[in-house]
């Protein structure tokens, strides 16, 4: 299915290989899965490899977090596996992966926050998606950066950050080896960007195509902003990436 | 976080509530995702249930089909954990959802063919995403209806079922309770138009503000069918929803 059958395709010449999920329970699903699958269509041509890691072993919840008013008697969660812990990570992550979710403002988040306070010096990139860049803004990795989140819950998140340049509107931002998408869906359009800086264009035509993603090509386009009454700050516009090889 | 604050919304006097998930090996996972995330954030006003049905209580992998050339060394998957087997579903499944992935088309796909097919009778409503609409054909329930899928995959899914009325363009298509999606990400847009059909359009206007989806809200507006060179077949206009009480 995912032999794409393009012969060959422009590419980075140290691309990420990579790439480590920071899981936690109260998790979004979409988040992980809007740039889990578009890197696993991308998978089957380039050599990447995918790490799950959490608190444990044990399987993570994507369920209400604790505090969550969820009175409707509704009975709905799943599972996602993890492979490693926050104590025995891959040594070699390429891209932090962090995804956001209820619990990361009503759950105990602190073994997640700590992870990537102390991974984040280590790996390449770091991507956020929706309030992920809660996460990023308690361990402090945010500190003096452009970033945005989540319209909705814009108040909650950039009360994580005091010192981030927190901006809006913004469908994604890009400062230095931060990325940062804003509300879940939008982490799809920032994973494509992604791997078109890193992997090229044609794939990721294909990949697109494959998945049939609306995308928008415009990191500034973002109706929600105003949907949600967030003042405009900071500036959208994507500046030059940082490569680090 | 998902107290929406809406106080009313136009609620359809019977709406479906327990929604039930085909699983197997080699699952797309956004195809799963991009439904199970907004009717999760639905649950939060709406007694919803979810169940994850497959052969077996084993963990279920997102990860190449056998067959699928995977040449690129690549260390790629995730697991998700079912609730329910084919053999024990839970009794009172409103809706069930068949995702698609590499696993319809180059895995033994037997198990869960036989599932949809014995329990399509007794459900109200069935929706596919992406290649999903495959193992439905194969299961017989989409003989004589319109129906779509991914239009990169179209050559290989229409094969399975040669008296479908496949449908193309088409973002989506429903013809009597059965709701077919085109590609992976379009699922989002018909989960959108399926809770609003049965929940209403505040609340799903909400959820589109929480999940800053960019809604396609019409389901001939799919520009993947020319860029896939699939021929105009069928019709993708939406006609009046039957509603099964």
């Amino acid at each position: 299915m995912y032999n794409f059958g393009c012969s060959q395709y422009k590419l980075q010449s140290n691309p990420p290989r990579n790439f480590g999920v920071v899981m936690y329970n109260s998790f979004d699903l979409l988040d992980i899965s809007g740039s889990v699958e578009p890197l696993f269509l991308l998978s089957s041509q380039q050599r990447l490899n995918l790490s799950l890691i959490a608190e444990t072993l044990e399987p993570v919840h994507m369920r209400p977090a604790p505090g969550e008013s969820y009175t409707a008697g509704s009975h709905f969660q799943l599972s996602i596996n993890p492979t490693h812990t926050f104590a025995d990570p891959p040594p070699d992550i390429d891209v932090l992966f962090v995804p956001g979710g209820g619990g990361e403002r009503f759950g105990d988040n602190s073994a997640a926050v700590d992870f990537v306070r102390r991974t984040y010096p280590k790996v390449r990139y770091l991507i956020t998606v929706c309030t992920g860049a809660g996460v990023a803004a308690q361990a402090g990795v945010l500190d003096g950066k452009r970033a945005t989140t989540n319209k909705w819950a814009w108040k909650d998140v950039v009360s994580n950050g005091n010192n981030v340049q927190w901006t809006s509107p913004a469908r994604w931002v890009v400062d230095g080896n931060i990325w940062t998408a804003s509300g879940v869906v939008s982490g799809i359009d920032v994973i494509f960007e992604f791997m078109e800086t890193f992997y090229g264009e044609e794939i990721v035509r294909l990949i697109q195509n494959a998945t049939e993603h609306k995308r928008t090509y415009d990191p500034c386009d973002d109706p929600f902003a105003a949907w949600n009454k967030v003042p405009p700050s900071g500036d959208c516009r994507l500046t030059p990436y940082l490569h680090h090889e």
